[in-house]
């Protein structure tokens, strides 16, 4: 089998004049970078306002596990089953974070023959988005901090600096810094830190806004320190949020690039899933919406995180509706679920399977039942899976009312995934109970009771004093109203990692709480949350490599 | 007078298409960003290996002040003049680093109507190669501070990292830090310290690099740490140059752009010119020297930097020869280095001017006698310039047997140098006699002595203790024939910023010697070097803006 950029590059790529003739948009309404990348002018969504809008299709997971489920596979495949099938369609992706590229994670442009191309360059500078992102951070940062140093006018307090520098890299040796050492001239000493790109508010902010003035206005709101006096600052009172849109507006324009089987695929923002709501742009979303008959889009992590503030942050704010969810689950990944370990993953293990099994059918009442949306669950076939533990899953999922489809997208693109476009289209034209898991009038600490309990199946919350000294202050703050957003670990419905399949009657503890003002959630964090990675022993940077015509080999 | 950002709005562009067919370029050669930017393959350089070269113009300074002196505002206008005269040129740039946009320094793309288009594409982001650079630069850092992590295999002293992260902002709190703290899990606890992204070697290396597997085998070479037993570490032993080159990939083609008369403008790399060479990439020089008849180019701060490190770092590795020197000065200059307070500057002064002249008189001597070049000087003309000052300033050229052209660039665009271009041409066609300052086999000691003296008009030079002993390990590892770049004040030609005019019999000391093994050259640090710019007390940042169509204002 040849390797993902091996696929990738053997493929004879469309013109992505070609791509955006598919979507009805002429030559003058996109930007060019290179020959098969453009951008498109956002304001089209505007402009287009009068149009019907496409019918959204959620692509989530079960809890992940280290076998690996195939969402974005899975996604990208769909696409072109649709394309297939003769439909208009558009997959909504996450733009890849350029870190992680180079430890152990790879690329994240789907994989095998459910990609999108060129893979390269999306998993490297792309159109250069991330990097406007973590200037426009960073000249934040810069501000504050040469605030302090230009006598402190308003009284920034150093320990209270809340703003964070990021860099696009997994350089733990950045975590924890003191900075402003040295000399006088070189600014105030004080405790600092960096986080990874994507963990920027900008990112967030950026992912929600609805245009360029909407930015503008999210970025002004976003808290950055407090004063000695325990007043918050903003980017506003730093006369920062101008120059940061600034930064911006190139990278505001979504990004268009294809898949191997020519759908249009909309790449556009991708904040991390945890302090953050894990779903590309809104304004790349309704891009999409306007642009085909069917936009197909993910969100991060599994559905108690990605497909929950899909819901109750984006969709909440920006009015987008989905038609159906598809649950990508594997055989493997239930298994691991049931407890058997990765070296055995491929032998055949119905008692695991049917133990694991929770994990899938706990996600899929989540999605019908407490989201109210209808759900087909596709599962990404394996060599090794064998024909008895398909038909479990399939008798199982019957039982529960609803549709599987196995999906053979890695190896066979867009012909893998004809059965799931057709039940996804069935489903999409039914009808939906779609609702919110809680009402953004509630009280925050409701707020997390809600979806603790409904979501992820806990019995209780508790709340360091900390955290509930911040909910009280947020909510002092006129910020009560907010929809929040948990950061718990991504590997169990609940908040310990080790918690595999459906647990229940758990308590779960708020260690913190974090006001996100531009983006407009409060973070909610249960556990230890990572916002910088490190690189592994044997980072893929070693291997990764270029000769003398550009051709790049060992991304992954 | 319109602000620059408003005669660069109001400018009717044409397609980046025909400026590229001004080049003898079609579609294919080149890759789109956006309407009006492009990247060239920088493979045509090798492809077109017979056929004749372009002359090469060098345009340089006086040595700088603060009144400015417009050196790459009349390289554009001299470039627009020759399309005028109807002859085939074009203009090869450095890259504006992004940070000072938003201190006091603005826009670096030119002013008023000899401007580089589009200017606040240019100024921000433009095509990302600034960001390429840096994303090198800080996976480098990742990996040493990971090998360090992961068991330091290699025996890396964290002592004696003497690689730096870099980002590309004006962030003085960066300069000085500790980082790995916090945990056991954050990496080794170490001083360390950020450059701004333009003083990475990455960058230096990016613009002597003759093609990518030149920039591989350059990277390799980099000095990054060293052992505890004293051993230098090079990124070859990391295995981190394939990911840094494959990063650099796209950034290594030249961009193409315009100035505001229709002159096709080559924009590409942009080293520091203290602790680097200074001068745009030699791929682009290169490029520029097989697509047009002339090629006009800048070198950074005054001729005793720029135009010194143009000759023994540039040319000598690439084979370049300049056929004529323009030094650019302006009255209000002259006058500054003659006495003359900033508020003064507009009233005729012609004492004043006479001592001034001194500085471009020793300039005009340098370039003449020192490097054998055919000079001509162009006075950026001012408004407040009398004619009583021209006259002098035309006199005493015509006592040095050196041509005068008023340059009105700045007002009139290429109508405004008109006459320098054909003072320009005459001298490209006679003889010149180029000679490097120093043979490469002398001593780093006897190079500097070479450079002090005849440049800079030194009476000695003495070395820190540390200074000589670097010199000796630098020469005992085998770097001893390499050139040496010169960092010191570019604000005298001695090393003491407040020496204006020509002084002489002064002592030059070398504080600190550090290699650039990459890079190819020594640096040799004379007084104190700032390699991370701070933010003024009221920032450019704080006054730009977008509005709701992307239109930014504010940039300068």
């Amino acid at each position: 089998m040849k390797t993902d950029i091996e696929i990738a590059q053997a493929a004879k790529l469309e013109p992505i004049g070609q791509i955006a003739a598919k979507l009805g948009l002429h030559e003058d309404q996109i930007s060019c970078y290179g020959k098969y990348k453009a951008k498109i002018d956002h304001r089209l969504v505007a402009q287009y306002e009068g149009k019907p809008d496409a019918k959204v299709i959620l692509v989530t997971a079960i809890t992940p596990t280290p076998a690996g489920e195939g969402k974005t596979t899975t996604t990208v495949g769909l696409g072109d089953a649709f394309t297939k099938l003769g439909k208009r369609a558009v997959v909504c992706l996450r733009e890849p974070s350029l870190g992680p590229v180079f430890g152990v994670k790879g690329g994240a442009a789907g994989g095998g023959y459910a990609q999108v191309v060129p893979m390269e360059d999306i998993n490297l500078h792309f159109t250069g988005d991330l990097h406007a992102i973590g200037a426009a951070n960073n000249l934040c940062a810069a501000m504050i901090d040469n605030h302090i140093y230009q006598g402190n006018a308003l009284g920034i307090d150093p320990r209270r600096v809340t703003w964070r520098r990021v860099v696009d890299m997994n350089d733990r040796q950045l975590r924890c810094v003191v900075d402003g050492l040295g000399a006088k001239t070189n600014g105030m000493p004080r405790e600092d830190g960096f986080d990874i790109t994507v963990a920027s508010e900008v990112m967030a902010v950026f992912c929600l806004a609805s245009d360029l003035e909407d930015l503008k206005a999210r970025l002004a709101k976003m808290v950055v320190a407090y004063t000695f006096a325990g007043e918050p600052v903003t980017v506003a009172d730093l006369h920062a949020e101008g120059a940061m849109a600034a930064l911006l507006k190139d990278a505001f324009d979504p990004n268009l690039v294809q898949t191997l089987g020519g759908t249009p695929a909309i790449i556009h923002g991708g904040p991390f899933a945890n302090i953050a709501h894990g779903c590309n742009s809104v304004i790349a979303t309704r891009l999409g919406m306007k642009l085909a008959d069917y936009t197909i889009t993910e969100a991060g992590f599994g559905a108690d995180l990605g497909a929950e503030k899909f819901i109750d942050i984006k969709c909440r704010k920006s009015g987008i509706r989905p038609s159906a969810v598809v649950l990508v689950a594997t055989v493997r990944a239930l298994k691991h679920h049931g407890g058997v370990a990765k070296a055995e993953l491929n032998s055949e293990n119905l008692d695991a399977l049917k133990s694991g099994f929770e994990n899938l059918e706990r996600h899929i009442k989540n999605v019908t039942e407490v989201f109210g949306l209808p759900c087909v669950v596709a599962i990404n076939r394996f060599p090794s899976d064998t024909e008895a533990e398909l038909q479990f899953v399939n008798d199982a999922c019957a039982k529960l009312g609803v549709p599987v489809s196995l999906s053979e997208v890695f190896s066979k693109g867009g012909d893998g995934a004809v059965d799931l476009a057709e039940k996804v289209m069935a489903l999409a034209d039914g009808e939906n109970h779609f609702q919110f898991v809680y009402d953004e009038n509630d009280s925050i600490k409701a707020k997390i009771d809600a979806v603790a309990k409904k979501v992820y199946g806990a019995a209780s919350v508790t709340f360091d004093r900390g955290a509930a000294k911040t909910i009280a202050d947020i909510e002092a703050m006129g910020y009560g109203n907010l929809p929040i957003c948990v950061a718990k670990t991504q590997y169990s419905f609940s908040d310990n990692a080790k918690l595999l399949r459906a647990p229940s009657g758990f308590v779960m503890n708020v260690r913190q709480v974090r006001l996100s003002a531009g983006a407009g959630f409060a973070v909610v964090i249960m556990g230890d949350v990572m916002t910088m990675p490190g690189l592994p022993k044997a980072p893929a940077a070693e291997k990764i490599d270029i000769d003398r015509d550009g051709v790049i080999t060992g991304l992954f």
